[in-house]
């Protein structure tokens, strides 16, 4: 069965326009912290495992949308729920909903390559991460092992 | 014959992550920027003209998304280029390259809504609004007067 | 005997800069959270209650200094104590320790007005309220209700 | 005569807070910047030259204090005046006046250490950047030249 990640983030004032409502920018600030929360507690391979500060590995995004459903406020608890849709050589694709008491404020995917900092060529998965990373695969389908990138 | 809009931005210490390079997040601060600077100073249709601190106006987006083609770096110098691929009654399609000395760091397409604040109905764009709009509209077909958002 | 307020945080990747430690405007983020979480949580008088939206009170900073003493990193768990240095009429002074498994990344002397938003006059915190925060009082002596400000 | 450096940058959105004003940690990150552009630009000595990426030098804050005179809104175009008041063997204090058409918002002082990244230990101005600051000096008193950090 397919696992889910989920983190929890209180609206804060600072993430707040002067609408009233959650800042987007701020938004990508939580995708960024959901996805590294989720890498170094459920895949046990932080960024810091991968050696993101020494010239080692990093994970940038290759490609992010987003599609917003409903405004988020101030003190609203959001859950950001992640689960893969996607999960290539050196590559996975994240689907991430964020909700609050169930109401999708909105949609995500994203697409992240395991590459060498500083712009450097992708490199597959370790196999350890790749295996514990397929657990949250939603689609029944066999990962293509085979494709690059 | 179609206009562009352009925001130049250097890169600061503050975008930059542990890798050294613009942290994604901060690319969506400029983005913000971007549109906000076009509709104030392209369209003169800035977010304080619509009201957006005293329960008017808004331009909430609908739907984002970024490809990213290679990493900034602190120091460089980014264009933001903006175009409209669409022009729809209450809403509008951007199209921005991020590049620097001509080479690309994304394109992003950004939907946004002409909508009253803290989530209210959308609303069409007043007339002189549109038609500074449809300035930098780069396709030929004309734009669609009835649709919906 | 004296109340203290704690808020912890986990430094992310977001927080950090190229060189990476903790930048310190990320820091003035938390220590506006650990102020924000104190009103709410521990004297009951969130921002929101203020109508800080609304044309209401809030409480804007008439002072902060910080006194560096070591640098943060990424994945540190960052302790914020907060504790009342002076309570005027309408003001607060509060000494915000920041530090990590006991050691000192920051100390924090900050003064809060409470004042009509938008650069409005001061005016005197309401009883019940000044009433739980002499609780986080650090001071023996009384705290002086005549002083403005 | 004393030489000043002046950044100045509009107010935008992302800078505002729900009460429609300038949320400070913002101010922190353009305070940041003032900094950034001055060492690189004025002085000749940027983040990068020092080596703030690759395990150079680097500029830590070790104290910075901010008195705050009058909110700042958006739209606004903040000047950033920049002078230092004290120059140290290996440290420097700035005196930053932020105002907009000559009303103040806040007055800075912040004293930076010319150090090793990471904590490491300060290391004297090199005489070039040493000279060049100099001239930026409001006090007519002499440097202290055996000062530590």
């Amino acid at each position: 069965m397919t696992q889910r990640f989920r983190l929890t983030r209180r609206v804060e004032f600072n993430h707040c326009d002067p609408a009233g409502m959650v800042f987007y920018p701020r938004y990508f600030e939580m995708i960024s912290a959901t996805i590294e929360r989720f890498l170094a507690d459920a895949i046990d391979y932080s960024w810091q495992d991968m050696g993101v500060f020494s010239g080692g590995m990093g994970t940038p995004l290759g490609r992010i949308e987003v599609r917003f459903a409903n405004p988020g406020y101030l003190g609203e608890d959001l859950d950001f729920d992640l689960t893969l849709t996607r999960l290539g050589r050196s590559s996975a694709v994240f689907a991430i909903r964020c909700s609050c008491s169930n109401q999708t404020r909105f949609d995500c995917d994203a697409t992240i390559i395991h590459a060498r900092t500083g712009g450097g060529s992708s490199v597959p998965w370790p196999d350890a991460v790749r295996a514990r990373m397929a657990a949250y695969l939603t689609t029944s389908e066999p990962t293509d092992e085979k494709t690059t990138a």
